[in-house]
């Protein structure tokens, strides 16, 4: 069973609101390679673990207990980057003139169709998010490898949504995200190790220069790109395999940590004009 | 942020293999009123809230807390019904002359091709989940009235699926999820009643009657069905909502209560022939 | 606008309940080349019409019109055909040993689960209706030759389904469409003859043998095959094509006529079992 | 079956073209809560529903038959809005530096490539129509309830769009829209309020303050919020529902009327360079 | 079996990138009526034939063979228009104000996410290709029919998606395609023809004017709207059909002939900052 | 540009029909890890690939040449399973008192309806084949970590169908797919190795025992699955990855040969009552 602290797993920074980023960083949330995708490949690859090595299940389920965050994380990121953006005023026909509001010119109309200004579950394109994408194979060497493809192609392409504004609170939550998929990689790169795989210098992928990303390197120093964070309030095993030296190029000891101390959930406004929440009158 | 004890959230009843009630439960896990779709559903209605009112997030919120450990158990329930169904031995060339399995004619192919029959993230159908099914509106009553439609559809087909097989491992899930569905009918309509309907005798619906459910009046004469399981670990504001007297015909007073005790995750047995997990020859 | 009048195109032929009939009969409704598609198909073809020659667009728009009365022949054919099949009584786990009813294993699981026995808008295979194999090209020839292919291709499918079972309620209904489908053959292959197509010996297709189709026989007997029924309450400008030699090898002159008397839209009994609709205590 | 009568069931109100508005309004036609959901929706539970209390169904027929009318308007609505957008001339390489075309680039591309700039069946993202959004419970209470979501929606998402563009025919068929879908929203609580349930002052959802919307307030002063059109040839028992105070905080008289005198069906000008309809040369 | 040569069936022509280009253009890879389609149609058809009038097989197989050549094309096509677009610098933030680049608002997003800015199987809303387009009727006639429309309609978009940029990487590979389109449209009419129908001034469909596309008459100079191209290594029976006078109106005799001389597959420069390919450590 | 020769690259083993096969051999065909899948992913690997490493491109482009003849032999191996299955006299209503036809209740529905019994571009399940399956990430090792996980899942599917049916046709293409699965494992892995992974005892996945599928040891002992078959009609780099020794516990050199010799495409009869191809009259 589950539990939770009204926490968020990192800041929100905050910004100007930016939805063209919003609209990207779908991405990172619905996409093939989103916070989504990584959630269920490791809810389904918990519960139809099979076996007595019990370890790997308790890596897999980890990294499955953070990943809940991480889709709480970007939803509020979006949200963040959505408040306030575009027009305001209902029913003003006649008192402006464009043809249509810039910011859903460049936007993705359905944050300002669907709900008010939020977040969905739909990647960079607009498509839905799709059960296709998770794989549980039922072959552990099989799903390892599989996750480390997700892991190192969750990094590669957050790296390049990176590029696509300089907002700071698009930044803030991508470079946070980069540095953790990159122990997601290692933690699953070493379970293959602990299998006999010895990986030489492929890690990470992609092989990219921390030192030009300010707000990973932040988390660097902090060590978040060894450590694992346990999310467990009974007994794990992950330490039998999250330990010892990395597999990646960058090196260091992985170790097991308590999480981060939780950040606030940002309060958004209600957005009368929007019907919502849409109850004022009733409540009060 | 959150956290985890590796206990479901009710008994998985033994029983033998039932490969064609996995295929029709599958619609409790990944159909369009399934557990994953209330998952997430709550997740984003979670994450999208506007405004000060937040019994209301927490109400939303305390039922999403409750639906992962759901998707963990229908996985672990499908998981038991596949286990041990079937053929069991690999290169069988020549020695069976059944044109094709009866377990896979009747049951789900891909149960059997792509894990190592284990639960997939699909409805009775065989379609993938889809992000689609998700609404999260920005309106805070149209977001209840939905919630209501999906947790009465929800009991509604489960009470469907329940006939197609008397398996107990399959009926006893169901059962337990058709009482806390209507619990949390019960939790959307009485949202709603605070802000002013009277639902009269509407609820619940479908217009059941509970004796004949063997497994569910177990859990109705636990009171199942008018507590709010409540998994917080920090304040909640839930009970300004849950409490007072059922919206339903059925009565009786509403409460928000700790979890059930924790129920052992079935261990599921290696399956070499399945290649599940496949590494025994390395790590002993 | 759009105005009805309560009477099916055709007979609902009583039969006993054959939900494996009902499951491959939704391809006649949902599929790529069942009646949702051609309804939508002539929709978006007749509003998206362009210029004067309005004779075609009253053609298109013609057969569109016929074409709702279809998808509603074809629901209520799979309703008649799921009544009273599968299992009764609710609840009733220990009288009953089999691991799954028959009625579910060979039929659609969805058509139980979704609604009380009732048609979907989905194909034999259980994918959902998709507005992407709706075609509007903007260009006549290209409109009207696609037109011919989805009839053609409606009338292929529906042989092939026509021998998957031998119940009346579903041979009587697939005998009435694939004649009906030859006569929208005829009047998109005559639309093309009055822009100077010779079709030579090719129609129709496929080149099928009348006489093996005793349900089909009847409705050529009374001329079916060669008339297009006029659901205009204004003007029309169909009879400028429709007319003249039929384009086909069957040969005999096309003409518009009104449509047939209606017949009776059968009703089907409360299901309490089913919840459906679950409404008596409320109301009487 | 149905007949029909070449008129429109609103005006087109003359505007410049404006390609993005195209783009956004199909929300309104294909998307998830747009008219082919409703018209789809509703003919489904007409057909699939059992029992005797047909006043239930007369009432979701009768909506049923106003939504085929309401995409024949939007389709109509979207052609107007793309109808001399964009470029003119085939074949003009050399003469043009511009990388791409504007309207093109805040347009859906797929308006320009499938039709002949021309509406089609998809949402305001790209995606196709989907089946699966459909939804006919088989219990009376889940399916009016579900409607009465998906008539608050449909209000509460076109406000939304209304903002997007001051174009005048996109916004007179909003206003149409919003004020017949709060109607609809009307019938379907207020069939509910014969089941029992008392709204208080739930409705209109959302709670919006109609003299900002000067398109709205014109169709609210000829009554059209509290009307039902009747377009049956025949009896219906409708008026047993649609009858008595609003379900609403608006209140007034709800009634069974005719439907408005018809609008004329706008001729789009032939477009040769789009090969639309492409058979000048033929027929002349 | 399928045997290869590194070239490319036309040249790709140099021009300065055009990422907005590059999206549109994906509608001729993976659209409904792009050359994923084809391939894929033309190869199930082939392969799905029945009976001994292999002449037909041979004509559908040896365009089959001509498709797989324009994937290739239209790949290396959207890749040069996508190449040195957008930013260069990764991490760069702090240095660069704009909230979004021009590049990613006026392109597909996913161009710079899901590779190194590289061609995707998706369509120009961004859909994934989707075999449900691919149709193999098992009846001749219908299938040469659909495959008329096919190319037909390809032809058709293509003269569209020509208008949205007049850059000479795009409209080079268009005007090839648009003429061999033309090609193999004259093939399926053609085969329509042996079996009896006269098409009069039908085709080509659209009813375009070559003069107006200086890219396409250069290829029409060549002949290339009148032969086919034959891959085959063994024999083939295709000239038993693609002789004689062409079907269209432009007349003209067809003829069978060897496939054009080769053009050299550009070579896309590393891209370190994409991290494409990425290993420039390890084998360096 | 790609040339063919009418030849399969294995041979058609005759057994009896058997539609179920045909029913979940579709995986292999159209499913996640199918046919279809590793040639388009190879296909878009190849064209995208960047810099001048370009023997890892001939290596990818080698395997994707090998894979459009896996698509025909697997095409031609659910034929041959089809042909001759289920009903065959067409409108024998009155003769034939079976509610369904055996084939069409354990085959699937589509292989009966969609073409003459005959191979679709669906997986075992259904679903349409869909584009977003295919990878290319625009990483290099990400791109060969895919391909690894690609086969090596493929081989882990095809064992398990292979369990299904002791079909001979059937198991005779799955056994040649699994060893040509297993080279091409091979290749990925060997490709990662050059860049400086040792895989220890990792491969090949799954861990199975070659010997108890009589019909791979055949290929085995032709060595078939340390071997890359090369169609290239240029000079190709392939060699300079896929040489020395295998990177799999199996062992052994690795090397690049001609392909096998080819074996005959089976000549599928007319079948007039399924209309295919239907133009018997027109012809003869």
């Amino acid at each position: 069973m589950y539990y939770y602290k009204e926490e968020l797993i990192n800041v929100i920074e905050p910004d100007k609101p930016d939805p063209a980023a919003a609209k990207v960083l779908q991405e990172a949330l619905g996409g093939q390679f989103g916070e989504m995708r990584t959630m269920m490949q490791y809810s389904f690859q918990s519960s139809n673990f099979r076996g007595k090595d019990k370890q790997f299940r308790d890596l897999i389920r980890g990294v499955f207990l953070e990943e809940i965050a991480h889709v709480e994380l970007v939803q509020n990121t979006i949200n963040q980057l959505l408040n306030e953006s575009g027009l305001s005023s209902p029913g003003n026909a006649g008192t402006d003139a464009a043809p249509i509001d810039e910011a859903v010119k460049h936007g993705n109309p359905h944050h300002f169709i669907m709900g008010a200004k939020s977040s969905l579950p739909i990647d960079a394109g607009g498509n839905p998010w799709n059960g296709s994408w998770v794989y549980s194979h039922g072959n552990l060497i099989a799903d390892l490898l599989n996750n480390v493809v997700l892991e190192s192609t969750g990094v590669l392409q957050k790296t390049r949504i990176y590029e696509m504004s300089s907002n700071k609170t698009f930044r803030e939550t991508l470079g946070f995200l980069i540095v953790r998929d990159n122990a997601h990689q290692n933690a699953f790169a070493k379970a293959l190790e602990t299998l006999g795989v010895d990986w030489g210098k492929t890690f990470p992928v992609p092989n990219y220069d921390i030192n030009k990303y300010p707000e990973c390197r932040k988390y660097v120093d902090l060590g978040y790109h060894n450590v694992q964070f346990n999310f467990r309030l009974d007994e794990t095993r992950i330490g039998e395999i999250f330990q010892g030296e990395s597999p990646s190029r960058n090196s260091g000891p992985l170790s097991v940590t308590p999480p981060p101390r939780g950040f606030p959930v940002p309060q958004l406004p209600d957005m009368p004009n929007e019907h919502s929440p849409g109850i004022a009158d009733m409540l009060r």
